[in-house]
């Protein structure tokens, strides 16, 4: 049989420049150096030896640290400013505080162990192994998370006159689109002549294939974008397609169509039965008696042998001595405290922005979206709450908490966040109208969490800028003295629980090098 | 803002004939006129007023109809010859017997709830409201079932000598090619001329989101099939992208690529929790008391008024009379029956094929397959099996069933079935070892079920021809007398619980259009 060649093709319609051709794999196809090969903190076990660190934030890096140094037998204190451990893993339930600077909310769900709302970290990949061997260690049950329904909606005011479609409408009928043009004007056109009968048959029937073309290449609607009515007793009659033009008008094929296919994003995604903080309530079983709350950390100093750092508990200052500090309060606090790091430090500390991410979380009195056929997963909308997730589970149980806003731009968190907790319910409730008409009545109270405005965070995941990777990421990630930055800030994934996992373990390793040197020194010498 | 008309790009390329552009939409977007809308049962409760309804087969339509009528007041006897109810819908556990003519099986798996099989039934499109709103009322707790596992392994003989790749590395690279195909030879070359500028470069723009092309139109990799390595304490770096005539080598573009995107499949698909005969057992809660099981009907002659019903519970004949039959058996098998029914419609029975689906079902002591990445979902493979499904549900639990085969064609599911029990494991076995190597040596037993040899069915789904739906569906859609077909076979959903109860429903209505019409007539007599 013959092959198409990529290069010929490319050539046969007159490509200008290099294609992508050019990195044709020769080699092994890449399953076995996948980057999910398991992930494991070996921190060589201490025997006579003691080694005290003293971590700086309980959250997932800090906790993960305490975790692994504390079975390999150093001494460990974790300081936490918060009154709870989890940092940006925080599930809200009934009766819990919003630590909001300015805003101190209570949330006022209903008290059921169903009625949660994951405002930080909210879903897994099954690309994160570090992460996911701790679910599997400390005992975390795992469900299934969906960001990709079809049934879910799309929403732009320029398309439609904003009305909301299907999912499963406007990718399904892009894609019909784009192959009716590939097949027409590529292959019916351009490549009758040069190719071989078999090589454009195949590649037309891949076309066609793709985007449900008919038998003459024409896109005329497809079971994928669902019937207009029918299909069970009686036939089933297609949806007609939408104009594509119409599409184009929205934003939702910049990026958001494809969010569930990025590598962070796609099938499988899981979550922890009843909340992300069973994977912090996992950790806490282990070394919950290592974490100290309420510790606000003011003076870092670093020794020639060691750390000093002082922290305060309800105003009364300790101040403690250890071998090493592994720190994962956010850059921009760290270098905001007494401290003697080197210049270059400082410089790649205050580098780093930050998130203003916005969240919000409703209680509905009725899972209303379910008799809209939206089991799970997110709808899009270019207004200021951007998203509305539906939750994966207990479907058909009576309430639900739906996410009602999840702002990235920092122009929509600032506006939510410059608003009263109350009036920022008030406009997402307003903004939901529009994709589900009727949406306020169902809604029952709501808590809300603009992560640049918590308490002891005051941003959300880092931002590098790209020309920061290469000087003041590589300065974060080594210890000044024995002082480590960690966390998903210090990581290619910020935002993240897999990327504070992997700093922390990055960190630990270094220690582990170090300590080990130590003691080889020490032993050599007697 | 100019808007791109489809009509005027595909004039621009020279594109002869018809247009999808000939359909576009003028009229409301289908949200409203969608085929989810609330469908129930509405029958008339009977008052004084009696009626006997023998209703032939305990499936899904059987128990729909018997539920329906029993709360309506009717009387109802329902009749099913083997051993349990539920017809297709057989979820195996350790001890269940699989009655196949000729290989009586016993399921051998461990006595566990978490270790089910479903073999036949074995998903829930949010799309079908019917069986979805039975669920909430028999209070059947469904959970998310993973039909697109971007994880999940392609394979295919003729691709990459037979190595499998990752869902996700196919279809980004399939996309990533087709665009670039598409940007360069559409856009740059044809229509930078005819098109203003904003319009091409929205077009452009969204085919280089589409395929994730690069600034310069060229495909050079995505973030969405996955980084070849790094990504979290490194850069990342991406996968090379594979040879696309190596990809078109494969048939997994055919269909299995779009599968997951089926009206019938896409996202959100539900199952429900610990078994899909969670149903059946809902039903049965509710009208067990109107089954008889092992009854093996052998006559069924219309009345002038009513139906005669002969059966036999171990080999003791029974009559009956009703007001009405409501039969689920299948066409071929009706059609053998001691009957007496008109021409045309013994010709609508006898013209329906069956297929000749084939599941396995294997136990494995250990979900290798999550230590792989791949949490459910399914992979694909050009072999007897076609697909391996993974176990959605209970992450990092000890042991697993997989379905170690799904046969959809007739020579593979002939195969299979002419293959004693213990040999289609190791054939199974055999072919799993191809996508996950070491296969073998994590499973500890298996079940098979070929449909076209399960007693008292003798076949899986309906297999209409388009060219009969017309006469002689509309035939078996209409009763015989007072009797009535009906089943997933009955309807345009074959293989389907929502085709079965649309198929009962349909009846129902029918049955009750006629009872108040007598109740009417006799009152007006009065």
């Amino acid at each position: 049989m013959s092959n198409i060649s990529r290069r010929k093709l490319l050539e046969m319609i007159g490509a200008a420049g290099g294609s992508a051709a050019s990195y044709q794999v020769a080699t092994a196809l890449g399953l076995v150096a996948a980057p999910g090969a398991l992930v494991k903190a070996n921190v060589t076990r201490l025997r006579e030896s003691r080694r005290r660190v003293v971590i700086l934030g309980a959250g997932v890096a800090g906790l993960t640290a305490a975790y692994e140094l504390d079975r390999a037998g150093y001494e460990c204190i974790v300081l936490e400013a918060s009154h709870r451990p989890g940092g940006r893993v925080l599930t809200l339930r009934g009766g819990d505080i919003v630590d909001e600077v300015g805003h101190r909310q209570v949330c006022n769900f209903d008290r059921d162990p169903d009625l949660y709302f994951n405002a930080g970290a909210a879903r897994i990949p099954a690309d994160h192994v570090a992460l996911l061997q701790y679910c599997r260690e400390l005992q975390v049950p795992l469900e299934v998370f969906v960001n990709d329904n079809r049934n879910a909606l799309v929403h732009d005011d320029r398309m439609f006159d904003g009305k909301p479609v299907r999912a499963r409408e406007f990718i399904t009928d892009a894609r019909g689109f784009m192959s009716e043009l590939l097949a027409k004007s590529v292959l019916t056109e351009q490549l009758s002549q040069p190719f071989d009968a078999l090589d454009a048959e195949r590649l037309l029937g891949f076309v066609r294939a793709y985007g449900d073309l008919d038998s003459n290449n024409f896109y005329r609607g497809s079971r994928r974008a669902g019937y207009r009515n029918g299909g069970f007793i009686t036939q089933g009659q297609l949806k007609e397609p939408f104009d594509f033009s119409e599409l184009l008008n929205s934003d939702f094929w910049r990026f958001q169509m494809h969010w569930a296919e990025g590598n962070d994003q796609a099938a499988t995604m899981m979550q922890p039965v009843g909340g992300m903080d069973a994977i912090i309530d996992g950790f806490m079983r282990r070394i919950g008696r290592l974490v100290t709350l309420h510790a606000i950390v003011r003076r870092v100093h670093l020794r020639d042998q060691g750390v000093d750092v002082t922290y305060a508990v309800n105003g009364v200052e300790q101040r403690i001595h250890a071998d090493f500090c592994i720190n994962s309060i956010p850059t921009h606090l760290t270098a905001g405290l007494d401290h003697n790091f080197p210049r270059d430090y400082v410089d790649a500390l205050r580098v780093v922005e930050r998130g203003k991410l916005f969240k919000i979380g409703l209680q509905a009195r009725e899972r209303f979206w379910e008799a809209e056929r939206i089991y799970g997963g997110i709808s899009w909308t270019n207004q200021d709450i951007t998203q509305i997730w539906y939750p994966p589970t207990r479907f058909h149980s009576r309430k639900g908490i739906l996410l009602g806003a999840y702002t990235f731009g920092d122009a929509g968190g600032e506006k939510f966040a410059n608003m009263t907790p109350e009036a920022r319910i008030d406009l997402a409730i307003a903004q939901g109208e529009r994709l589900h008409p009727g949406y306020g009545k169902f809604i029952e109270n709501g808590v809300s969490v603009p992560w640049h405005r918590m308490n002891h965070m005051l941003g959300c995941s880092a931002r590098w800028r790209p020309e920061d990777r290469h000087v003041h990421y590589t300065r974060l990630q080594q210890p000044a003295g024995a002082h480590y930055m960690v966390g998903d800030q210090i990581s290619h994934h910020p935002g993240w629980q897999e990327g504070a996992i992997r700093s922390a373990h990055f960190a630990l390793a270094d220690i582990d090098r170090r300590v080990q040197a130590q003691i080889a020194q020490l032993s050599a010498r007697r």
